[in-house]
């Protein structure tokens, strides 16, 4: 259940393959060489519409970006609590007041509050910069990642081929 | 401005230090080797809470899933488009009246709409598997956060910092 379904790549009309040099301007490199340039490789890519001038990767940078100072808000809050609850209060009353869908301008709003505030956003955003470069598992996403995809796509099926045949056997 | 502003670990109470065992008990191993042990190395993790038996990289795994869904729905939407307009149309109509929020669920609706709908169902399951497979950039999303990370944190700084100073000259 890999790629069998879907179109071969030299199919489909938005993605011209790029003219082959003729085998005989370098006889002697190996297939393997003759089609491993970077251009060819580019080129068996799936088209994604819809993204203008960014990218998939982008877009999930920038929705990891903000999930990155929610995960800081949640450390530094946690960390407040126990030692300085005279900040945790101030944290917490801030976050009623203010939404962490975009982090940047939470970071901004808590900097300009008051100076109390703003040693609070400089640690968010130390933490949010550690965080994503020491402690998040980035191999351990993409691997989360795969078995989901994974498990989800064999248990869509399975759900769909016993319901169906469930019906078919009640006839 | 990387770690230097954030207390550090082994004074936070939600992370108490495992005890060292005594270095009698073994004195011929390096202080690297003592100090290697997995077991040091995830408690030298910042504490993230509120994510109960989960992990953060669950949680950005399942919006991912979602996302590649989401791609997927495009790419198909996009390769129909030119070949099979009747699919195309099909799809679109679906699309108007079902949300991709949660991509299993639109793809269990999108099975049982129609027989056309099952086999556009299972192939948008084979290229969101394809796709965070083989096309997307998994190094490319790390560098792209780090990037965004900086740059944000840098901005952000720089901002405060000439917002106050102007402030400040204006007095």
């Amino acid at each position: 259940m890999e790629t069998t379904m879907i179109l071969p790549f030299s199919q489909l009309p938005f993605c011209p393959p790029k003219p082959c040099r003729s085998s005989k301007a370098s006889p002697f490199r190996s297939w393997k060489q003759r089609n491993s340039r970077p251009t060819r490789f580019n080129c068996q890519k799936m088209y994604v519409p819809g993204f203008g001038e960014a990218s998939p990767e982008a877009k999930a940078a920038k929705n990891l970006h903000n999930f990155f100072n929610y995960i800081a808000v949640k450390i530094v809050s946690a960390q407040l609590q126990s030692y300085n609850p005279e900040a945790y209060k101030d944290l917490m009353e801030f976050l009623e007041r203010h939404s962490l869908n975009d982090g940047d301008k939470f970071c901004a709003d808590l900097m300009r509050e008051s100076a109390r505030h703003q040693s609070l956003a400089l640690r968010i955003l130390e933490v949010r910069s550690a965080y994503c470069k020491n402690d998040f598992e980035w191999d351990n996403l993409k691997r989360l990642v795969f078995k989901g995809v994974n498990e989800a796509n064999t248990k869509l099926m399975r759900d769909y081929v016993s319901e169906t045949t469930r019906v078919e056997s009640e006839k």
